[in-house]
């Protein structure tokens, strides 16, 4: 039995909570917010104590940690709670430096706790099928990538100030994606991006619509179209192109459901966002961090592969300002 | 809060036990089972007290059971469950002499407690969804309607054997989804009938292809195609044609991968059976049951719902006997 | 070189004009028609002769006929070829009696001459290559087959009045197309129809609407559904379940456009018509016909397979007229 | 009607001779070819008569030529077809040099004759769908375009040595169509390409696979990939998206035939090659040249249409040796 306390009562750390009342060997047993109140709603939605986080990171009856507070309070939190021994699911991005992110994973080794980065959508039962069957060798070498990632609508603009910018807000996912399935590490970055759709967008140094090409030392290519806009959903698309063949995840549809009209035959529109798509992926990432810990193995993504999308991240945000390809740090 | 007790511990017991464990608003109290061990374990499982059935339906912290017991069985467990003024929620089908569902059905209204029959096929997100857009008037009005199950694999000979035969036993739920979808009673249905899978089928007097038409006063006609065989999982289509349009439901497959190679493109199996296909059905169909319960209203379908596809199934099963078409009781 | 002439300068005989102008080793040499000037718009289109009825049928420059004139003449038509010793491609249906129809086949067999009967969509890309995979043995044994017919409108009234009725007008097109995917020959229908439509088919004594289930001696099953109304062009489906697995032939859309917006993913409508649906049969069915006639082989379907349909199409008309199965002549 | 001389025998030569045929108003009157034999071949085929080059130019009983010779000798061939005053249809590209690109703009503006570049693809009833809806508002403001291209294999490096490269041999046509939906110029290129084919395709100094980001002065970004290899057909994708939706071509399938086994279910490949997915397209653009020289109006794509993507097709040639953007002339 794994035992829980979550730090950060927001959307996803509820979406965790949920998730570990589904798990066998898992239990909820505190979670913790800055907002008192929010704590308690929480707790009284899941029927767990509230506790301040210093007392969840030093408990005795508490063995992991799932911070999902914001991101900017991530670099404290992973400091308590590796020195409280406890082991670490901890919310993307790890930190918007990747310094201090190089910090965290020293302290992390240091004291020996199992520490994973939250990059649900690789356990995407789409994305995962994708992934193995190209470990199976059943498209042979891997050529080229395409990931596709448009969101309904922008975030408030209040929210972008502080989120790193398109490529580290939103993209990094892809850009971790892209490692997942790449079979090699991308070794250069160049990013376009514009603001199509709010010039709001554009007065606090961010973009709504991005397109990035990543190279491997092999040669491999991989090419991600990012938009803050759609009208039909959630749109999350993946496509790899091996020697042998092609493996592609289509967007998840509200229902299988047809019509056919004058118009022509119409379909339902895409699930209508990350909550919907990737609830499977949610679950399962939390399972297998459950099971990596009481199996005494390395969850995985790890501290390392937080670090790796950090680095892309930043080195497209360099390459769009710049206008030139950017090498992507070893 | 609708405090359940379960009779019968088989594997659709178990499926209700665990949906009843993600309604808010519903408890499980206690299971009961022929089997003392099957009763055990599914206790152990949720969480929960073993009970006698006589216990369970007259215990007063239980407000309503769920008829999971064998077919032959329910005739007797709705008695003690009216008896015991709980409300009735009964597995499919309520039984196998419609002169009994009579019985049951006075019995009911007699107590006076709420009966739902479990159609959970109703309750699937895409059908219900047809069902709500042909109510609309999205196609005009229903023309001609077309169902086909196909199940993955024939159930052993020796379950055949009491099932009833297969209009009763499979086709009776696309016999509910004809009437659910049509918006008429059907009047007269034709069957036919072949054993092209398993000679023993035969030899117990069941088949195991089918195909029926059934009409209605207006001439509204549907076609249904059952066959216990296929490769590729569970077949499970619904199709309407109305005057404006048509609306259908393709299959749901168990991914959204599709490879590319010198064969073609391919996509992923339909999901493998029932209990896959229809998880968020019988989640549904429980929920109705609970709000209609705690609101005061009968819930839907009910025994009425249960006697008519059972009149249908009987007029079925004496159309191929008798190698014509029958008219179906009113 | 195969030379023809034309009997009948309607749409159908100038879609085969237009077939031959594409077929090496054919060439067309006269038509042919009951109106005159229909006869001489034919011939300025295509840039041939305008003859006799007469003249075609006699002339040493003619080697083959296509008989496209109205159903009630064609009796006449191939008893005066045969007399004339031409090769016959005769439109569907040969003759609305069957017992007309025999005596074609003696015709035809006492003169020696090679016979088609028109049933161009045999010679359909799409459904040719399911009955390649189903006799190259890829889905196993046939268990059941379902085709779906659905006009966009129905035709006039004053047309339906000497059709012969929608089983022997639209469905005999579908009743060879059973004949040709099952393997083997059905000895039973049972058919419904309804007037959903448009009353006025009811007063002449059709139906717009109608349904089939046809049986053969070893238990396999084909359901047919016919409709003369779709709002999304020609609606055209051939479904065959086997031992092994599915084969079905999706309808043929207009183009390959998808637009995705707040309603969902829609394509387009499918092809509008029989004409635009079937324009790489109608030119395949002829290229076939040259073929046999210049290698002296009996090109298919015959004018056995001319009967056959029909005969079914005839015990259709009496199951649905007396409302109880009928057997089909051997 | 328009008199045609083709200049050039090879394949694409007979696909436009065998498009003349079937378009009223238009016939072929002769042809040319470097290949005496090839002429005769093709002249014997199409049944007109074999000339000169020299002959065809300024023959009184031919209005145009198309010329669809190699590429190094549209040069000469514009020139003299221009001296002659006949219309002229060119194949693409137009010449590998943009400087000699410019003399035939001059050249045929001079002489003031009639001048089509060949960009076929414009012409695909899909594409041209696309462009048209796009023109109409369907989506709003365009936002972003991705375009697909895989040949089925890569062909002989002795061809590809002077083919100019990929982006100006095989991508030209994904850069026109980018220019045909995109709704603005665009400004820059950034463009990668590698070797994951063959080997001997870089030691020509070409690359077999490629990818490119293309932006316009608003913002506006197009991603092109292009690959030498897949083992389904041909892979030609459009997709577009705008502020209010989303349209796209699938791709064409070789028919509509779909399997179903334990493997899942499985539609047909893509059309294997260029001729057969685009055999509409070279019909349509043909027709579209001789409707224009009839009207008295000038052709589109014309020869501007050619330059520009010419000019786009050197930019991402240089982006990729210098690896950085680079600014494409106005």
């Amino acid at each position: 039995m794994v035992r829980f306390g979550i730090l950060g009562c927001g959307r996803i750390g509820q979406v965790h909570a949920n998730s570990i009342q589904r798990i066998t060997n898992a239990r909820l047993v505190a979670v913790a917010d800055v907002s008192i109140e929010a704590a308690r709603a929480c707790g009284d939605r899941f029927g767990v104590q509230t506790r301040d986080v210093s007392d969840i990171v030093s408990a005795t009856d508490i063995d992991a940690v799932i911070i999902a507070t914001s991101t900017n309070t991530h670099y404290e939190m992973i400091d308590l709670a590796a020195n409280g021994r406890k082991a670490i699911f901890c919310e993307k991005p790890i930190d918007l430096s990747s310094d201090k992110v190089r910090v965290c994973i020293k302290t992390v080794e240091d004291a020996g706790v199992p520490f994973m980065t939250a990059f649900n959508q690789r356990f995407d039962p789409h994305f995962g099928a994708i992934q193995r069957r190209i470990a199976d060798g059943e498209i042979g070498d891997v050529e080229t990538v395409s990931i596709v990632s448009r969101d309904p609508g922008p975030p408030p603009v209040s929210y972008l100030k502080g989120s790193g910018g398109l490529f580290r807000d939103m993209m990094i996912h892809d850009l971790d994606m892209a490692r997942f399935v790449l079979g090699e590490e991308p070794t250069r970055v160049f990013a376009v991006g514009s603001t199509l759709i709010d010039p709001a967008i554009a007065e606090v140094g961010d973009v709504d619509t991005a397109a990035v090409i990543l190279t491997t030392a092999s040669g491999r290519i991989c090419q991600i179209s990012n938009s803050r806009r759609t009208t039909y959903g959630y749109d999350k698309r993946l496509e790899v192109h091996g020697s042998k063949g092609m493996l592609r995840a289509a967007n998840v549809l509200e229902n299988s459901v047809e019509s056919a009209t004058s118009r022509g035959f119409t379909v339902a529109k895409a699930e209508a966002f990350f909550l919907e798509r990737f609830g499977a992926a949610y679950l399962a990432e939390l399972q297998h961090f459950v099971e990596a810990v009481l199996a005494g193995q390395k969850p995985k993504p790890d501290a390392q592969d937080g670090l790796r999308a950090q680095l892309i991240a930043d080195a497209a945000t360099k390459s769009r300002a710049e206008a030139r390809p950017v090498e992507i740090p070893a």
